[in-house]
Parts: C-alpha cells; sequence; structure tokens
C-alpha cells in the first residue's frame, strides 16, 4: 500500500502496468476532484478508509460481494420506484457506471452532499453526472426531508429519494443509511468497510469497489432481463447477514496468509 | 465509522463525550491542516487508511504495541545519533509529542516530505515543530541523499538522517523505510498497517495511533533513565516479527467477535 501515491505517481508518470496503477489512478481523481470542488477534504479520508478495507480484500471483487451484487440487481429491478443516491465521492469515481446503471434498472439519479455548500456541491455533481450522460438529476430543489436527520443531510426530492422504495446508497454514512431504512425503504449499500453501520443497516451490503461494483450490478441487470425469473429466485435465495459473515470469515483467513 | 465527521462535527459542536470524539477532531485537525499548507491532501488519503487499521485495533493501544513501544524507547536511548523524522501528516497530528520525545531520548528532529513543493512545506513543519518547543529542526538546508531514493524524497541532511544511527519514521512511506534500512539504520516506524512494507521493513514496528504512541515511547525512556540496566535487557527480549504476528493474530479473534 502506498508505493507511488498521488502527487508522485503524476511526477514520475506512472506506467499502466504498475501493479498498484488502479489505486493510484484512483486517488488522484479523488484529490482532483477536490481541487475543483465536486469531492471534499472529508471525503479523502473516507476513501483511504475503503482503501485499507480493500486491501484486506486483496482489491477484488470476493465471490461475496458478487453475491450482493446479483442481489442488489434483482432489487432493483423488482422497485417499484428505485433512486440511486450519488455524492461527492461517487460523482467523482464512478459517474459513467452510475448513470449507465441508472438506465439499466431505470432508476432515478439524485445527488446529495454531507459536507460543504449544498447549492454549488449538488450543482458541481449533477453537471458531472450529466456530462457522463444523465438526462436528469434530482436533488438540486429539494422539497422533503428525512425524518432522523439534522440540517442540509435531511434534504431530498419528494419525487425523488423520499417517494422511492428503493434507494442505493454508494458510500454513504451510517445516519443517512439508517434513517432510509427506518422509512421503510430497501436500502442497498456499497461500502467497502463491512462492519460499517452503513453495511449493517443495509438489506443487501455490497461490500467492494465502487468502480467494480457499480458494473457488476448492471451486468447482472442485464442478464435478469433476458430473464425475469430469476429475479424472484434471487432475491429469495439472498441472505445478508450470511453473506456478511462469511466475507467477515474471508477476510479472517487471508490474514492469517498474509 | 464515522457517525459525525469533520465538517459536520464542527457545525453540531460535538461534545467531549461524544464516543468518536477523539478521531472527529483529529481528521478536523489533519483538514485544518491541508487548508495551512502544513499536510496535503494525499496525506488525507493516508490518515483514512490509518483509522481503518486502528479500528480494526479496537483505537487503543494493544499490548503489542506497547511492547514495541518499550523496544523503541531502550533502542532510541542505545543509540549514538537518534534522529526522528517528521512529515506533515506527523507534525500536524503530534508535534508537541514528538518535540518531547525528542528531548527525552535525545534526538534530533529532521522535517521531510514526498509531496507537494518541498521549501514551503518543510518550512511549515519547522514553525510548526518550533511554536511546539523545538530548538532546532534540521532539513531546509538537505546537503546528502538517501541512496535508492529519486527526487526531493532522496533529500536528507548530512548532520542529520544521513549521519544517524537510527531513524524513527512515523507515518512514513515504504520505499523510504526499505532504503533507511538497506543504508543500515535502525529503523522504528509507527504504522497503523501491520502489513505495510514500513512495518514490514522496520527493525520495531508500532502499530499504533501516533498520539497514543509518541507519549508512550517517552514514557518508557523516562523510566530507563531511572533504570538504564533494563535497556539491554528489553532490546534482547524483543522480537519484532513475532509480535507483528501476535498481533495480526489479535485482529483476526477481534474480526472473529465482531
Amino acid at each position: 500500500m502506498g508505493l507511488l501515491i498521488g502527487w508522485e505517481a503524476r511526477r514520475l508518470k506512472i506506467p499502466k502496468s504498475h501493479p498498484r496503477y488502479k489505486s493510484l489512478t484512483t486517488r488522484e481523481k479523488l484529490v482532483k476532484a477536490v481541487e475543483r470542488g465536486l469531492a471534499v477534504k472529508e471525503g479523502l479520508i473516507a476513501h483511504g478508509r475503503g482503501e485499507a478495507f480493500d486491501y484486506l480484500l486483496g482489491e477484488k471483487t470476493t465471490g461475496f460481494a458478487e453475491k450482493a451484487e446479483k442481489a442488489a440487481a434483482a432489487y432493483l429491478l423488482r422497485a417499484d420506484a428505485p433512486v440511486i443516491s450519488v455524492n461527492g465521492n461517487a460523482a467523482a469515481l464512478a459517474p459513467k457506471q452510475l448513470v449507465k446503471l441508472g438506465k439499466v434498472v431505470n432508476a432515478k439519479l439524485e445527488a446529495n452532499v454531507f459536507y460543504g455548500k449544498r447549492v454549488e456541491r449538488i450543482e458541481q455533481i449533477t453537471r458531472e453526472l450529466k456530462r457522463n450522460g444523465a438526462r436528469k438529476v434530482l436533488g438540486s430543489n429539494p422539497d422533503a426531508r428525512i425524518p432522523g436527520l439534522k440540517g442540509q443531510r435531511a434534504l431530498c426530492a419528494s419525487n425523488g429519494i423520499y417517494a422511492s422504495d428503493l434507494v442505493l446508497v454508494p458510500l454513504e454514512d451510517g445516519d443517512r443509511t439508517q434513517a432510509l431504512a427506518a422509512m421503510g425503504k430497501t436500502v442497498i449499500a456499497i461500502d467497502l468497510n463491512p462492519l460499517s453501520r452503513t453495511s449493517l443497516a443495509a438489506k443487501v451490503s455490497i461490500v467492494d469497489e465502487l468502480t467494480r461494483a457499480v458494473p457488476n450490478i448492471a451486468g447482472f441487470a442485464t442478464g435478469f432481463k433476458r430473464n425475469p425469473k430469476q429475479i424472484a429466485e434471487t432475491i429469495r435465495e439472498f441472505d445478508n447477514d450470511n453473506n456478511l459473515s462469511a466475507l467477515l470469515k474471508f477476510i479472517r483467513d487471508r490474514l492469517a496468509k498474509l
């Protein structure tokens, strides 16, 4: 972890063959996103936490993550009004993939921010998603509130998250995930920390890196569209608690071998 | 992890009684350090990685860390020319503790940077250490190079790190730790990732949070000064590889219980 990072990688023109190329360019992408106001400094710290957990996973999609991604695709297709919630880090790291997933599963996109100046940052996120093919992004005119949250974090769109029956939350904080679950919504989380309150509160906890997880969900959804009978079966068979426990065991076994 | 963080904590005036108070104020400190050019954005990501590992440790000093801290104190007192290497994150998080440790074990302080504009950042680190009681800080006139490193990262002081027989590196990258060890120096690392190249390359690997580790080392050093016979014994009895293995087992057991 951390052979050549950020500034140093830029300076040394890091080759694509470098074993840490993906991780280094991702860091770089996020640092640049902070410079243009799309992400915030606090988001960099959160990203670092994710990096550490990804390192423990071997920096690849585990079989457990894949299972959760398949279940997520099934839930998204079964939902009546699914919404993908997009914050600064998510917009910086996987804008194209999130927009594509929204189209595949027919989900709305809604921008939300945790830190900083809401209006400016929502605008940045919206612009980034539109630049990557989004037709419409909710969030800039919030006219409803998520019960139990304080301040701007409670704000949402009445025709978006508020009215949704399912919310996909990539890189979300625990309070917001719990509040959405308390509203009775099906919450699907993408979070590299299997022990976070977000992972523990979600109906489907995808413990995987965002840019790996989102295209996987879209891929499974495309498969389900050809074979819709599998949707109910996949939902019936998925057990989130068991899947999280098995993943923790996987990390423990990896730690024993390292 | 991440109930109320950074900006939000500031806004909500987080009380000292909050279970995540320490972690939240530390984040805040580092974000502010970036704003004034003492630390850099890449350092925030590194801090996040550390946070994740600290979370796995239970956010307290383990018995294994304490053993390493005691050994570090012994090695520091036995050294002829020990140097404490201070980067932006270290200066932002534990300036007072590092200055105090330098006095207790009679070690020089040398500022070094990994990213950004060297001259300006070395000046910021130097100023921060002096503000916290340091008389002299090396690093602003580097006249030697660490073999095997490229660019500004190789720079050091001929009467500091270059001539030292021991270097304490808090929050250091793997390349630099390995290069210092290859020079034949005793390297003591403080790094929350027990699997990092830094932890694996060091003679004494302290897997603990900086502001907890540094005062502990100083405390043990004070004890040794009253009882100098224990120094050689402590060094003889300390086995870094065994200690790291035991720590990894501790993390695995914790993961099994969580």
